[in-house]
């Protein structure tokens, strides 16, 4: 077994002493990106009955509600409303993508934060730098397992996740470097998430319980709750016991040069990435030759080989499992023109429209494509085939939203929750997070009024 | 991959359709003595300071004090209690253990169980019941993927223990088929713990939070939050994700005709079970012999090969790791006659007197050795040769504790935290649990008056 140095208190002692001054202008950039994408995740997300039944559930155990729940009126503890936030922020399946490892960084990290505003004195500053340290620490963990620990079915937002939020919690309570290294023990301890759930509540029970586990980890560790000092790097320990390989000088080299919330990604559609490219080329031969389902014959996709493993449900029932379905993903787009959440709703996976094209739909494994390329084919009935070759989808860091698209997309998430208005003060909110001097702010102007 | 049937679903329906009239009655009087040992682990670690720092963290969070918290004046919620029972109870790692697994069954089950009946108007007969099935649940699955499971580094106590906690209460919450199957499912996702953090707080966190991670699925099935149908047989699911090794047909075979909780074992030492034997030819011998410490030049030990890798600790440097020590337990069990919680008080392990023996301890492996058995040798001063083969280790199931044995030990624990009279009433309570007809009684009356 390799010898490995410090790797746990090495990042526990970075986390401690990084210096929001030292973050680079276009980092701090992309973490307010990655806060307004998570934001509008969180509350096009929070009337979701998942969010809803959790909430059922946890209601009668809460405790002092000192915090908002993204998009509602309840109030509730911290804990709990760390649960419902990552819940909606990830229900939709439409948050953000760190492509290296398909962790969806913002979910665990800041559903913990925001709520522990309300509770502390805290600056938007120290809000964010918390939250840019949190992606850190669970990309980083995610690098030195990825793809041995996904591949065995763990569900590595939340598994990883729950690290990022304790480090970012830890980092707002100012804890010292053996409290900071007990509280990624703690959090490590509790890692879990099969993607066996992938298609159910549990789907998004993952993030949310990451983002709490980890909240509850660093408060265990202010009070000097011990753990193992080699969480990452023991025998036993995260690295070994969950992942079939492992390389451990992902997590501590460059710390403090390199940030990983640089290769944050935005989704565009409301679904699992790997089927974008196949939805962002389906989108682009509908809207240039004006095609509808009528003229079509059939649909050929040439994709890469994790379309098939992750979202190759033939006939999905009901809406979550659509979004494990590249074959209603690509019939729906074209129908529709979009794969936003609507397009997941269980009536339109279940409308006869939808399933006869979708029916119509083939989708072939090419070892040769990369993640984010497809190509699409389209048999006409008069005869025609008009092909596109995606090279890298919309969201992708080669083509990547814009902060218009992000508008876009977090006030079309509002609509039904927040009032027009109100959705564009909250969006002025985390776009200048960085600049609010009372972070509370942040969860409770979400609450609708 | 092998092809399984519905084994989730198999084990939930049986767990919902059970009836306590069906269980046999020695499998009722065993279920009382894991009570009784339980509640008396419980109340005697209530004070250790993993308890002290757990509720101090927890508390600002915490929910309606619906619930009481063995051996302690505080009142709180009941997911909090779960945690709070579940560390103490096993904080001494001095509660039970099915042997077949290592799993130490009450805690995660009991430790939910109990705070439960608080809030939920349910009688003493269904309270031990619903122990009795969650005990089968978790040594069930404890069954089936041990020791593969156990070898990669899981602490299965916490692992297959909140499946435990969710059926039991799942029970009590009168979940259907559908509902257990979930419960199952939402407590599986959360399945975690590692080995690495053996000799620190987290270990006793894990049965803990194994309880109130069990108790929050229950209440999410309840409010029929989904997860998948097949938690435990799915090629991502628990019995291939976290374990090299599996057979389903522990799981399910025979259900309702052999309990588990019939092999269930208590400990006469406050340390893990492997050390047993040698504490006890230790002992032996020093009785038999009026040994002292002076007397001795060197003891060797011959003992089963799980004993060095799990309590091979050379210098333990607090009580914690004098627990995974059998060279600090074989000495301070010469010195002092017995290896009881105050054994392995942080004084004690650093007594230089019992450092001085501890040296002369040398523990050799031997493959032929089984778990409970040990050879100890003691070289004296004068140049006699003492020897006891340890067939069967008190507290086996070939040498079981006697209910005397079992009361003594449970009022020794009470020892500091209760009045002797109350330790009386509440240890007849317990004995007497299946005839309780409001079990909330049951941890309310271990509130210190």
């Amino acid at each position: 077994m390799q010898e490995v140095e410090a790797v746990t208190r090495t990042l526990a002692s970075y986390v401690v002493n990084a210096r929001y001054a030292d973050v680079p202008v276009p980092v701090r950039d992309e973490a307010l990106r990655s806060l307004v994408n998570w934001a509008g995740c969180a509350i096009g997300g929070s009337r979701h009955e998942a969010v809803n039944r959790a909430l059922a559930a946890v209601r009668p155990f809460s405790g002092t509600p000192e915090s908002s729940i993204l998009g509602r009126t309840e109030r509730i503890d911290v804990l709990n409303s760390a649960l419902l936030n990552g819940i909606s922020s990830h229900v939709f399946d439409f948050d953000d993508t760190h492509l290296k490892t398909i962790i969806h960084p913002a979910g665990p990290v800041a559903s913990a934060l925001i709520p522990l505003a309300e509770r502390l004195p805290i600056t938007g500053v120290e809000l964010l730098h918390a939250f840019i340290l949190g992606v850190e620490v669970e990309c980083r963990i995610g690098n030195a397992v990825y793809p041995a620990h996904y591949d065995i079915g763990w569900h590595i937002t939340g598994t990883a996740g729950v690290f990022g939020a304790a480090a970012a919690v830890g980092k707002v309570l100012g804890l010292d470097v053996q409290q900071m290294t007990w509280a990624l023990g703690i959090a490590g301890t509790q890692s879990s998430g099969f993607r066996e759930m992938f298609g159910t509540m549990c789907k998004s029970f993952h993030p949310g319980r990451a983002a709490q586990n980890g909240l509850l980890a660093a408060h265990l560790a202010k009070q000097n709750f011990t753990s193992s000092d080699r969480v990452l790097e023991a025998p036993r320990g995260f690295g070994f016991v969950m992942s079939a390989d492992r390389d451990f000088s992902e997590v501590t080299k460059n710390l403090g040069e390199q940030f990983e919330i640089s290769l944050n990604t935005y989704k565009p559609f409301a679904c699992g990435i790997v089927i974008h490219p196949a939805i962002d080329g389906a989108i682009q031969l509908r809207n240039g030759h004006g095609l509808t389902a009528e003229m079509i014959e059939s649909i050929k996709l040439r994709v890469a080989p994790l379309v098939l493993e992750l979202t190759g449900k033939r006939t999905p029932r009901v809406g979550l499992e659509g979004k494990f379905s590249v074959f209603h993903s690509v019939a729906v787009a074209i129908i529709r023109g979009a794969a936003g959440e609507s397009e997941y709703a269980d009536d339109v996976v279940t409308d006869p429209n939808v399933i006869a094209l979708r029916d119509r739909v083939d989708a072939h494994v090419d070892r040769g494509i990369r993640d984010d390329e497809a190509h699409v084919s389209i048999t006409l009935k008069d005869g025609r085939v008009l092909e596109q070759h995606v090279e890298h989808a919309l969201g992708s860091l080669e083509r990547p939203m814009s902060n218009d698209d992000l508008e876009r997309k977090f006030l079309r998430l509002c609509e039904g929750v927040l009032s027009a208005q109100q959705a564009q003060r909250v969006l002025a909110n985390f776009w200048s997070a960085d600049l609010i001097k009372d972070a509370s702010e942040l969860g409770r102007a979400t609450v609708p009024v």
